[in-house]
């Protein structure tokens, strides 16, 4: 990686992480996206781009008994995810691969609970970034609906799908899904409650029938501006982000 | 039609509609939709599935100077709409025809906005009626997406279509709209805060590039429940229901 690394706190300290100190950094989104996930001890899960292995390792620091994959196409980032995982003692196996040509010790398998959270920004519209690990995770090598595609086949009959991603592509993703899973529920995040969200989490079920559903936003910050440098979360989000809680009445199904 | 009438107040009494006092009845939602049409005098507008006008003549109340048309499938809710455009003495064209069988009149044309209020309960899904006219009206004759495909053939490069609809068609209503329109904003339609939206409006301009957006819900009604028969409409709502406001901040676009 020929550069720094930061050696930072999750789940108020349960947990620590590797990575980069320039380039693509784990902020609050792999950690919503962890705690979307409906797993139970025993299960399988596969995390497609899981980077320093973040979302993963909050899931399987919250959750003990997963057996969980990773799949990450950069070497370095999923050398830090190995890294990541023996030092917290985590069940994270992790597989260094292009997503688009998955071995077939993971395209033979389906798992419980298939996680991801795709590149956000499209090289076309985004800044150009100097650092080349920055520029895989947000550039996007890969087409947002190749990448649902990919993750989608990974899901067993009766298991689930979420994703993290910016709310501009909700209707590419409901697309990729189609009639291929049901149950789905789109919670939107947002800063503060009266403004546009800027994310979503979508959760969906291989084989459920059930029709879409909108849940009311997650807002991630108290009051209606920043006051100062502290932070403001809201209780709830502060439990998850804290305390290691599943995201409060999501997903519902 | 054979069955009385009721004369029912909209827009704080600007508006007087004659309705079956059974089958399909105007309630909310034709007035949000009205309320949400970017519409400026000169300029025409189309109604897919008018009903009785509801939608289309609070639309003509708050912007004068239009030229509306309406198509309606069943003939005696085609003549309530006729009968109530003529005694508010407002510009509505009403066309009885299919929708999938626009007469040359309609079908050669384009509008600056469209506007559609489809059926809401599938036929397999829904409770059968025993009223032909709630039948048509509630129990989808044409398919969603055959509907929507049919509004957005009509809409002129510029204009607008604006959708109501129940939020389990989300999906299907940006699948029809794909890339043939752009600049897609969804405003999710709750009764209370932290409940799930039960419907949305959306709106979209073809030839516009934006990315779609959703809005902060719009919440219906005023505290945690309902406290006996009194309306407890929140105020910015009063104000679209009651003085015929357009629909604050939406569409922004």
């Amino acid at each position: 990686m020929g550069q720094s690394l930061t050696h930072d706190a999750f789940l108020g300290g349960r947990l620590h992480i590797w990575q980069p100190k320039r380039g693509y950094r784990a902020g609050m989104d792999p950690v919503l996206l962890a705690a979307s996930i409906p797993a139970r001890a025993g299960q399988t899960v596969l995390d497609l781009g899981c980077g320093v292995g973040t979302a993963a390792l909050c899931l399987a620091t919250r959750v003990p008994g997963l057996s969980l994959t990773g799949v990450e196409v950069q070497p370095d980032y999923a050398d830090l995810a190995r890294r990541n995982a023996n030092e917290a003692k985590l069940p994270l196996d992790v597989v260094t691969a292009d997503l688009r040509a998955l071995p077939g010790s993971v395209s033979a398998r389906s798992f419980d609970h298939v996680l991801t959270n795709p590149p956000y920004f499209q090289r076309a519209q985004g800044t150009e970034s100097d650092d080349a690990g920055r520029e895989t995770a947000m550039g996007e090598e890969v087409p947002f609906a190749v990448w649902l595609d990919a993750a989608i086949k990974r899901v067993r009959p009766g298991g689930t799908l979420t994703v993290i991603q910016r709310m501009g592509r909700l209707p590419e993703a409901l697309a990729a899904i189609g009639s291929r899973l049901g149950a789905c529920e789109v919670l939107p995040i947002t800063g503060r409650p009266q403004q546009h969200a800027e994310t979503f989490l979508l959760h969906a079920v291989k084989g459920r029938r059930t029709p879409f559903r909108l849940c009311p936003p997650l807002v991630t910050h108290q009051g209606e501006s920043h006051r100062g440098d502290r932070e403001h979360y809201t209780a709830p989000l502060m439990n998850v982000l804290r305390n290691a809680a599943a995201m409060p009445g999501y997903p519902n199904s």
